[in-house]
């Protein structure tokens, strides 16, 4: 964690590409999905104990921008912050690059809402929220 | 259906292709999924009418012998049957092929057992098991 | 195909199920895909033949905003039409919705490019070019 | 590396789970490729290289009996071995387990092929095949 900026690494596996020879596009969304847990749990917020709370996070919106390809096997990092924040959404900002060649591989964005468990928009939990910030972007973002 | 048997045919999409040129290897087990679904479904049981009664099916077996390979864009036949059938245990048989040239893709096996939401062995419930019965495989299988 | 927009329908699968009980959310960019499959089949493109011709098209921008939740064996329409068309480059625009209470579930947008298979970008061939027209938004698209 | 036997763990994500809770049965077949590839270069063989030389590994068989359910953020190991080894086919054998609480999640093999470019069945390169051995089950294997 540094200025609000958390990071994981994950290697791309065999499942995860498509006959093109490259990382299949939707999976980079899922590894935002990785890196915003692992971005909570760095705050002391389990997403699992939310959920086990009677609270979800639902992605309502998710834009990504592709660089570079990931490749089978590639370590690929990816950089995780708040972007906005507030009572009932937040929106996490990610910036993927491929530390072997410094290559740049996406930039992404999605925002998600609170729903209780009957999928009503519904507030944080104070103590969740007060452990978030907004860090300013690390990268050029384009949405 | 025709002696227990149905049939469902689907197109393999570019997501399920990995750098190998073909089908990944276990988006052939997510189309028996789609095929027992769909076999229950033309015997009168809604597997989501099961779940939302309170009962789960769970895999707790599979296996699949694999043939020539599923390539993206091509239509794909599941055949799906009831090997054996218990008051708390289903076993379903699969053979997929490719009808264009009729090419043998793979045969599989799934064993299911029911749980209730506390995820307890529990029995089916005669309603939907008086709808199913066995039948004899319609080609050899390896398990 | 009416006014340049195509529609499939597909089936949530239960492997695309998340334990929020929803479809988890990328795989309606699959269903993008499988949609964009066969608009450019119904305007008589494979997309197959064009790789098979030494042709990519890679998926360099991808936005989605959620609205109602799919749900495993939801039948799901995808509409699909082409945004903005050059030598280069498609967009394509995609609204998704469930006849069955006409909830409207999705509407995303993918910018793709042409590839040659040294991943270099390339023209894209005339032949397929001359098939696509840009068709205006069937619904109010928010990128 | 013990006695032959390698290890790998990972965390169960959200995309991996499904509407029971769990997650999705096929994922552990990924998560045995992923301690396959982990296996192959803990003793020197890159399937990375492999590929490139021209050489795949295509599953032509996979079994697996499920035990306890992993469940999303659960932290899962998976030990990979070698069952049987030919100058053509390698049989991996998997045991899968959440170090948490010791529950055992699953047992499986895998069958593999080594294709040449063209998918024609080749020979094993003899430098990779004499960095592996054959490992005695750590776990009762039900295949």
């Amino acid at each position: 964690m540094t200025n609000g900026i958390t990071s994981v690494e994950l290697r791309v596996r065999y499942a995860e590409t498509d006959q093109m020879g490259v990382a299949y596009h939707t999976h980079y969304l899922v590894w935002c999905e990785v890196a915003r847990t692992d971005h909570l749990c760095q705050l002391g917020v389990s997403y699992r104990s939310l959920e086990d709370g009677g609270l979800w996070l639902a992605v309502v919106d998710a834009r990504i921008r592709y660089g570079a390809s990931a490749r089978y096997d590639d370590l690929v990092r990816v950089r995780c912050w708040v972007r906005d924040l507030g009572s009932r959404r937040i929106v996490f900002g990610y910036a993927m690059d491929r530390p072997a060649d410094a290559a740049h591989l996406a930039i992404a964005q999605t925002a998600l809402i609170a729903l209780d468990h009957s999928h009503t928009v519904t507030r944080l939990p104070p103590a969740a929220l007060g452990k978030l910030s907004v860090a300013p972007d690390p990268v050029r973002v384009p949405f």
